[in-house]
């Protein structure tokens, strides 16, 4: 039995990730674990993220995962080094892959950055598009309504638009000409910010970056399984499947096999 | 020290119910607990919301609370009954008292329900209206994006107007003329809904009516505090304080002193 890319993310929205390993790596197994019981992550503190990271970090590793993607923004800008430390395996968030993304896309160096009020709050997106280039101009905006509206699936909807203008519509007049779609949720939403604002911006979807260093960072360890398919994906919550599976894994086009379920309170404290 | 009326949520739309509580009984000591390390409850399963339930219950019981509210329909509908079996204190919850407002306002017998995805597939308001109106029709509508729209303190924007009245406008269509605001957050839009809506509905608010039949329940039990004012505020969250904290304390004009934090994972499970 060949041993999974573990990745895991607040709820069902990291499977935007797994979508793009399944792309880029599609030899790979991955085992996916969304903490359905305590989703949203978006609004809690540093120290509940690092603790609720490291127990489902645990969960995964007792599948046997050989590589942690922690497919989950605000878990990644609040637990990242944690986990580093803690794990005995690589791990890899989605923060740094999109902030290396937006820097690469090389406009003009002025950046927009969306995500959930704690992305955006931990300044995780900032510091790490400043590591690739200290000249950039960063600009960030929570869009806390942007997860319901797509759970709702309405990715194209006029509600949708309209939040998105408000949203959006200050920065570009700010002179952004590149954005970071700093949640997993987001990349749902690509076809309608495109349609809004067309080639003036380029979307970077941390998604989509964080599945090409996965690919380098298994290089890096000898991990990499070179199948070109073949690839298993198994899917376990931690509480029942919210209705929003059925939208994801429609919009995404994954083929997922029975959901399992995984508690999380027999876990100690760590 | 008087023992306090013991109130919880998931998180902090419990307070609109605390709001009405304080009105009601203005004598009384309150200790509201906020369980934000895992708002929100409104898409979780039955089993994770008694567990849930029965831990805060248990930072009340800690607290010394005489009666516990259950100010959270979520809960309300999924852990009510557990609840009541396993505390030692009288228990209530908002999903009865709002459930009998709704009879007798006593119109045609046609009466709407709004709230959580979780509060509206627990059918818990339907079995409860029809308890007391056999011959009554429910019409219900889970209505995802309130909650997120209040908690941007967009309460009368024309984004809300819009979702509203895309949720609500078939509910219309279809004859009814009673509504009961099944969520703590909704209390909130009732301006909204009014203006939009006017004497076509009437709107049922069951922290108003919560707060009566706790007057009720304490005089049962001999627990009531006849003073007429003087009662002191207590919060606790189980994470830091969210943004909407001040948003709601604000719109409610409570007076909160220092928030406290509880943690909930020290508790053993029941």
């Amino acid at each position: 039995m060949k041993q999974p890319i573990g990745v895991f993310d607040s709820g069902i929205g990291g499977l935007t990730v797994v979508s793009e390993l399944r792309q880029e790596l599609p030899g790979e197994n991955i085992f996916y674990i969304g903490d359905t019981a305590r989703v949203p992550y978006g609004g809690k503190s540093q120290q509940t993220l690092e603790r609720y990271s490291l127990e489902i970090a645990g969960l995964l590793l007792a599948e046997g995962a050989k590589l942690i993607v922690v497919a989950c923004n605000s878990a990644s800008a609040a637990a990242l080094s944690r986990l580093e430390e803690a794990m005995r395996v690589p791990v890899i968030g989605v923060i740094e892959p999109g902030a290396r993304a937006a820097v690469e896309a090389g406009r003009s160096g002025k950046i927009g950055v969306i995500g959930t009020r704690a992305t955006v709050q931990s300044g995780a997106y900032h510091r790490n598009i400043k590591r690739f280039d200290p000249d950039a101009q960063v600009i960030a905006q929570a869009c806390p309504l942007f997860v319901p509206l797509v759970e709702e699936g309405w990715f194209t909807d006029d509600v949708t638009r309209t939040v998105a203008r408000r949203y959006l519509d200050p920065m570009i007049d700010q002179g952004i000409d590149t954005l970071v779609l700093g949640c997993t949720h987001y990349p749902l939403l690509r076809p309608l910010l495109s349609e809004i604002y067309g080639e003036r911006i380029a979307l970077i979807d941390s998604a989509q970056a964080c599945a090409r260093a996965t690919r380098q960072l298994l290089e890096e360890h000898e991990l990499l399984d070179p199948g070109a398919e073949g690839g298993r994906l198994d899917v376990a919550l931690t509480d029942v499947p919210a209705d929003f599976l059925d939208v994801a894994t429609r919009a995404l086009n994954l083929d997922i096999r029975e959901v399992q379920n995984r508690r999380v309170q027999n876990y100690a404290m760590v």
